[in-house]
């Protein structure tokens, strides 16, 4: 029996929405391991939308359940239908997405509040005894939603700084590390917050899809 | 000395762009082999929208440079801008965008016209006798352009009865495979024409790249 795994998106870009590579990189992994997906995300609209070549904000919105569609290739459905009991494990690739739509860390800091259906899956995941994998940025999600948790976000900075202050325990990794929480099961890794491009990404985003799976 | 390699990309999003699994996949590859990449696309408007998640048109236009800097997380020039001269070698990845927006494939089937700096930058790499990779349906962008090409589109399908019209030989293949036309130094791989998923496309689009690089 293969294992379905839930991979969280948050739209479609680095900048305002999933990061593409991350989010590739860890559907390889998974289909390299013979792991079914069921991709879902939030079906509202994005904090905003950024020009991704001139760096400035575009007016027109978009919604992050549709973009993240972009990397889905269409088969994708809303945060709010993914259930706990239906995948074995759950996976946030990163993207600022992490961190202005599944939260806003970005804009927040450590007084973040973070979606309502991300804190519902991830508590349901929890209660069920299943293993999460944070990528990136995301990991901030787990500092905020699992007490105590450890994780890594690659460098000393001020993510992991403002973690630590939501009572995280921060540990510096290099970019094809992982770091693993076994009591919560919880993995992470820095992908681009450390980088710096995507055959080194692809390196720790696979440690973490394996370790992701054994501990499903 | 690495090799450089120019990436043509054309949006992002299978159905109006960039396949976006197979220009990450194409990047992976590039980068361990330890390839630099230049990564460029058109700078003008998409041939239109898609929504990924219904398949609707979204009648607010997007540009194929400003989508394109989603996947090169916003290094990215204008195609006409890229020049033979400072490549080794030149890859297009796949998705609709090949046949939207690079020509109008999609629309006009083998009665196809070709954007301009794309046959620009073919000729002006055919001439310098550096090789060109095409993945998915942009090797129709081949058949229109190399007289006599060899290619594979994988299926014997509508795509390869055009090609097949235009005087390319094609040849059928699975999807871990490729085609490799040495007089004419194009190399093809099918990648999501046959899919079905991101594995089985890596590998085609692995062969690929390390060929193209041998090449070059």
């Amino acid at each position: 029996m293969s294992k379905k795994v839930g991979v969280v998106l948050s739209g479609c870009g680095v900048y305002d929405g999933t990061e593409v590579h991350e989010a590739v990189l860890t559907l390889l992994a998974l289909d390299q391991r013979g792991a079914e997906v069921v991709m879902a995300a939030p079906d509202k609209e994005q904090a905003h939308v950024i020009n991704h070549l001139t760096g400035e904000v575009d007016p027109h919105p978009r919604n992050v359940l549709v973009e993240s569609a972009r990397i889905a290739r269409g088969t994708i459905k809303p945060l709010a239908e993914l259930q706990a009991d239906e995948i074995d494990a759950l996976v946030f690739p990163g993207g600022f997405g992490g961190a202005k739509n599944l939260s806003d860390f970005a804009f927040q800091g450590a007084a973040m509040t973070v979606d309502p259906d991300v804190t519902r899956i991830v508590d349901a995941m929890r209660a069920a005894g299943k293993p999460i994998g944070f990528i990136c940025i995301t990991p901030t999600l787990a500092a905020k939603l699992i007490p105590g948790v450890t994780i890594t976000l690659g460098c000393a900075c001020d993510a992991s700084e403002a973690s630590s202050g939501l009572g995280a325990t921060h540990v510096e990794t290099e970019v094809h590390e992982t770091v693993i929480d076994a009591a919560n099961k919880v993995v992470s890794t820095s992908a681009y917050m450390l980088g710096p491009w995507v055959a080194n990404v692809h390196k720790g985003i696979d440690k973490l899809v394996g370790e992701l799976l054994e501990m499903a």
